[in-house]
C-alpha cells in the first residue's frame, strides 16, 4: 500500500529536495544508455501491473475520495480525482500505445555536411530532469511517466493531496515495473511530503532539474513561475473559440450545429472546450439554430447586443464574459461583420489554445490560420480534438500555451532536445 | 545621424516601454502576412545600405569608441566595439547570407492523418516579439535584425551603453530598409533610453513580448532571469573541453596538436575557445607535445599534478580553474585515466556549450557523443567550429546553453514557433 509521508520534524527539507534532484540527475544520466526496447519493456510492464494492480489502486483511490470534502471538492472535481476498472484500462491503453511509438531518442532532426567537410547533425537527446507539478486527475501520474520513459527523461512528480493515496499507488507500480525492467528506480520519483514549501525548493534546483512543467490552475502555474529559476512550459487556461463565417451555410446547418453543441457540451469543463462562438452577421440564420440546439442541450447563452435582439432568452454579456474560461455550461456568443474582426477578437480575448472556423470558403480558412495566433487552430471541426491522444500522441504531459519549445499537445518528442553533433577529421579554423 | 535620447525628466518610463512593446506587437502581426520575397527584399536593402553607409557608420561608431575610457573598457573590449570597412562588408555578407535562405515561415514540420480523417500539421509561424539585450560588438546589432526580418518576428534591440551611438546609426539603416521594402519600420526597434530601468519594465510584458535572449556576461543574463515574466533563453559561457583520448596517437601527433592549439589559441577570448584539455595517461606524450606548442604560443599551463610531473613550468591548477572560463590565453591540463572519468570531469565542471573529442576509434567518439552533456559534441575538429556561421546558419542570434527551444547556435529557424493546424471535414468528437 502507499504511505506517503508527511514531513516529520526535525528533516531538513533542503536536504531532501536536494537528494530527490540528485538521485534524478544520477537516473537521468544512466537512462541516456539504456536501449529503446528496454525502455519499453519497461512500459508494458507498468501497462500489465496497472491492470494486475487495479484493485490496490481503487482501494488508495477510494483513500483520497474519502478525504474530498476536507479539501473542498467539488462534484466535478471528485469525478475526475475517481479511478475504475475501465479508467485503468485506459491507463494502460495509453502507456501501451506510447510503448509502441517510434523512439523519439536518436532521431536525426537535420544532418548535412560542410563545405569543409564537417558533417553536422542534430540529433535528438533527452532533456534529462523534468519537474511535473499536477492536480487531481491521477490517470495524469501513468501518462506522464510513460512520456518520460519513452524519451529516457528523469521524472519528479509532485501530485496534489487530494490524490496523493492513489499517486503513491501508481508510482509504486511504476516503481516496480522499472526494476523488472532493469531500469534505474529514481527514474520516476514521486515527492513524498505534503510540506508546500518543497516546491519552492525544487524550483531553485536549475542547476539539476531542466524544465518545470506545472499542470493546473492558473494560479499555480503563476506561482510557479514568479519562484521558479527552472525555465517552466506553461499550460495557462483555453478560451477557445468557433467563428462560423459567412460562408459557413454551404456546410450545411446540420454540420454547424452539431460542431458548435460538441465542441460546448461533449466535455463542458475541460481546456478544449469552446467558451464563444463568434458569428458572421450573414449566419444569423446558423446562429439561431445553433443558440437552440445549445438551449435545448441546458446551456446558459450570453450574448453581444445584436445576438440578445436574435434571440430571446440570451443573458447580456459583460466585458468579463469574453475573457472567461467558463468550463461550465456556459457559452458568450457574438455577431461580428467581418473574418477580420473575428480573428482581431479572438487574438484580443483568446488565450491561445484552440481556436476554430467553420466555413466553406478556402481563402476565408487559410486567413484564419494564418492570422489567429494560437497553439490550435481548426478548421471544419470540434475544438475537442485538441488533445495529445487524438493527435496520436498517445497521451500528453499538457497543452502547452506556450510559444517556446512545444505548443500545444505535448508528447514524448516534446520532452527531448537535441545536441549538435559535429564530426570532422581533423579541421580547424582560420 | 544616430541620436539615442536620454530619458528626459517628466517622460514616463511605463508609458514608453508599454508603447515600444505595442508598437512591436502590431508589426509582428503585420509581418505574418509579409511574403517571404518582401522580407528578403528587406534584407538585402539593408546589406546595401550598410556598405553605402559605411562612412556614417563609422563616424559614429567613432564617437562610441572616444568615449570608451569613461566606460572603462579594456583594450579587447575596444577591438570588439571597433568597425571598420572590413567589418562592415562582413555585416552586409551575413545579412545577404540569411536573405538566400529557405523561408522558415510556412514550412511544415510534421503532417499527417488520423484514422477519422483530421489532417493534422504542424506549420512553422513566428514567435512574435522579441526582446535581445546584449553588449558591445555592434555587428550583433544587424545580425539579430536580419535574423529576425528572416523569421517575420518583431525585434526590440536593447544594447549596451559603449556602442550607443553605433548601433543607432546600424538601426537607422535598418529602418530606412524596412521602409523601402514596405515592412513595418516598428519591426526593429532600438530601445532609445539609457535608463535602466527600462529593462526591468520590459521585462514584466509578458502579455506583448514572446521571448528575451540576454546574450552577454553571465550577471546580466542571470540578472535578466530573476526580473523577467517573459521566456528567457539563456546564453551562459563557454567553459569549453578537449579530451585527446588514449587512441588519440593514431590521428598523427600533428593533427592533435594543430586542433588542441586551434581550439585555444586562434582567438582566446571568446565563447567557444577550449579552455580545458583532458589527456588519458596513454596520451603522454601527446600531452608533452600539446603543452610545448602551446607555450610557443605564449599560452599559460596550468595542470593537474600528474600534469606538472610531466611537464616544466605547469602552474599547479586550483579546484576553481576547472571551472572557469579564462577567455584569456591560459588552459588548464589533466590527466584521466579512462574516457569514463573525462566524460564525468566534463559533465561536471564544463557548461554544456562545447566538447570535443580526439580519438580514432570510433567506440570512444560514440561514447563521448552520447554521454557528454553538451550543446555541442565534437570528433576531431576544433571547438572553434561551434559557431552559426560554420553551422551554415548565416549568422548566430547566440549560442544557447539551455536545452529548451533552442540550443547551440541559433539561426532564423531558431526563432519560429509552430501551431497546429488541423483541417476536418464535420469531424466531432464522441
Amino acid at each position: 500500500m502507499s504511505t506517503p509521508v508527511q514531513t516529520t520534524p526535525g528533516v531538513d527539507l533542503d536536504a531532501y529536495c536536494y537528494d530527490l534532484a540528485d538521485r534524478a540527475v544520477v537516473a537521468g544520466r544512466a537512462l541516456t544508455t539504456i536501449s529503446g526496447a528496454q525502455r519499453d519493456q519497461a512500459l508494458r510492464t507498468i501497462a500489465d501491473l496497472l491492470e494486475q494492480r487495479a484493485a490496490d489502486i481503487i482501494a488508495a483511490n477510494a483513500r483520497d475520495i474519502a478525504r474530498a470534502d476536507e479539501f473542498g471538492l467539488t462534484g466535478a472535481m471528485v469525478d475526475r480525482l475517481r479511478l475504475d476498472e475501465a479508467r485503468i484500462k485506459k491507463m494502460a491503453a495509453s502507456v501501451r500505445q506510447i510503448a509502441a511509438q517510434t523512439d523519439p531518442v536518436g532521431q536525426v532532426i537535420e544532418g548535412y555536411v560542410r563545405p569543409n567537410g564537417l558533417s553536422i547533425q542534430k540529433v535528438r537527446v533527452p532533456l534529462g530532469v523534468v519537474l511535473f507539478i499536477y492536480e487531481s486527475r491521477p490517470n495524469v501520474t501513468s501518462d506522464a511517466a510513460a512520456l518520460c520513459i519513452k524519451s529516457a527523461n528523469a521524472l519528479i512528480l509532485r501530485g496534489g493531496k487530494e490524490a496523493i493515496f492513489s499517486n503513491g499507488a501508481i508510482a509504486e507500480v511504476i516503481r516496480e515495473a522499472l526494476d523488472a525492467a532493469g531500469l534505474p528506480g529514481d527514474a520516476v520519483q514521486l515527492v513524498n511530503t505534503s510540506d508546500r514549501a518543497a516546491v519552492g525548493k525544487l524550483l531553485k534546483l536549475d542547476g539539476q532539474i531542466d524544465v518545470v512543467i506545472p499542470r493546473g490552475g492558473e494560479s499555480l502555474i503563476r506561482a510557479v513561475v514568479k519562484q521558479s529559476m527552472i525555465p517552466v512550459i506553461k499550460h495557462y487556461t483555453g478560451n477557445c473559440h468557433v467563428y462560423v463565417d459567412e460562408h459557413a451555410a454551404a456546410l450545411g446547418a446540420q454540420q454547424v450545429v452539431d460542431i458548435c453543441v460538441n465542441a460546448k457540451v461533449q466535455r463542458p469543463g475541460v481546456c478544449n472546450a469552446t467558451e464563444s462562438m463568434l458569428f458572421h452577421a450573414e449566419a444569423g440564420d446558423l446562429l439561431k439554430q445553433v443558440a437552440t440546439a445549445l438551449i435545448a442541450e441546458g446551456i446558459e447563452l450570453r450574448g453581444c447586443e445584436r445576438t440578445c435582439k436574435l434571440i430571446d432568452g440570451v443573458k447580456p454579456a459583460g466585458e468579463e464574459d469574453w475573457s472567461t474560461e467558463f468550463l461550465d455550461k456556459i457559452v458568450a456568443l457574438k455577431v461580428v461583420d467581418t473574418l477580420d474582426e473575428a480573428v482581431a477578437h479572438i487574438n484580443r480575448y483568446g488565450s491561445r489554445h484552440t481556436d476554430a472556423i467553420l466555413t466553406a470558403d478556402v481563402r476565408a480558412a487559410d486567413a484564419f490560420v494564418q492570422r489567429v495566433d494560437t497553439a490550435n487552430v481548426m478548421v471544419n471541426c470540434s475544438t475537442r480534438f485538441s488533445d495529445g491522444g487524438e493527435y496520436g500522441l498517445g497521451a500528453e504531459i499538457g497543452i502547452s500555451t506556450d510559444k517556446l519549445h512545444a505548443r500545444g499537445p505535448m508528447g514524448a518528442a516534446d520532452m527531448t532536445t537535441y545536441k549538435w553533433v559535429v564530426r570532422g577529421s581533423g579541421q580547424i579554423r582560420n
